[in-house]
């Protein structure tokens, strides 16, 4: 998987944490955890792209939460960084094997890609039963600094 | 995920049509769905190399699964072929960001980090949830001559 999943959803909390209508700039965003701004500017055009972020430009432009935290999931942003492809991706070989046929989807019919299927319908279904609130909400219940501590990081750099 | 996962299901299930005890050269099992054989052979030295097949050498050498297919869960296959890495791998960008610290596992104590983890744990144990008997079942189920048809098919090639 992407490293640009892991900046995502960091940067994702870190917007959480600033004040309502407040914009961030991706040079901010990648100078917080020192990551190169080039590349996760192109992550987070991904998330706008995907209507998770709002993008504003001009000098006082930058990025926010286009929606509240509640409403963004860890698949919404694992899907807008890494695509809606499943990783175990059937080439369909049973086609060259006995019996095989061309007009046959062998992703709907064969036993090996429904199991494989299946098992990621299961990591899907725990990534999207996860938002960007509960990860908050974690962070906060363990260290109730953080939320003033970031805007005051962010406002500094 | 490597296309070796697909190849490598797919040949445990064919060594689990044989009969007992016969081997399968790795140039049989390619041929079966038209592969790659130097590249299968690299997958299946992995499966043995997890104990997952047992590779004979000499002239009537080749492979057979080394447990019964109730005993070879998908994860054995994925994990021999994939690696045991999470997909999802912490670079611990917060150690870069306000109050990072060197000394901290941030694999541990991120709430991005473990959320993901999480996620993979679901994955992994729905594909541990499920073997190549039940693979084999499934397709048996639906298509009671492919015991048969593959054994022929395969001592034809």
């Amino acid at each position: 998987m992407n490293a640009g999943v892991e900046w995502a959803l960091h940067s994702c909390l870190n917007l959480a944490w600033t004040e309502p209508g407040e914009t961030v700039t991706a040079t901010k965003l990648a100078a917080f955890y020192d990551l190169p701004a080039a590349y996760l500017n192109k992550q987070l055009q991904a998330l706008a792209k995907a209507g998770i972020l709002t993008s504003n430009s001009g000098p006082r432009g930058g990025f926010r939460l286009a929606r509240r935290p509640e409403d963004i999931t860890l698949l919404d942003v694992v899907t807008a960084i890494e695509g809606p492809e499943e990783a175990f991706r059937c080439a369909g070989i049973m086609r060259h094997g006995p019996g095989g046929r061309a007009d046959i989807d062998y992703r709907k019919t064969c036993a090996v890609s429904q199991a494989m299927h299946r098992s990621e319908l299961a990591w899907r279904r725990e990534l999207a039963a996860q938002t960007i609130a509960d990860l908050k909400d974690v962070v906060e219940r363990a260290h109730p600094y953080v939320p003033e501590r970031t805007r005051t990081h962010l406002a500094n750099l």
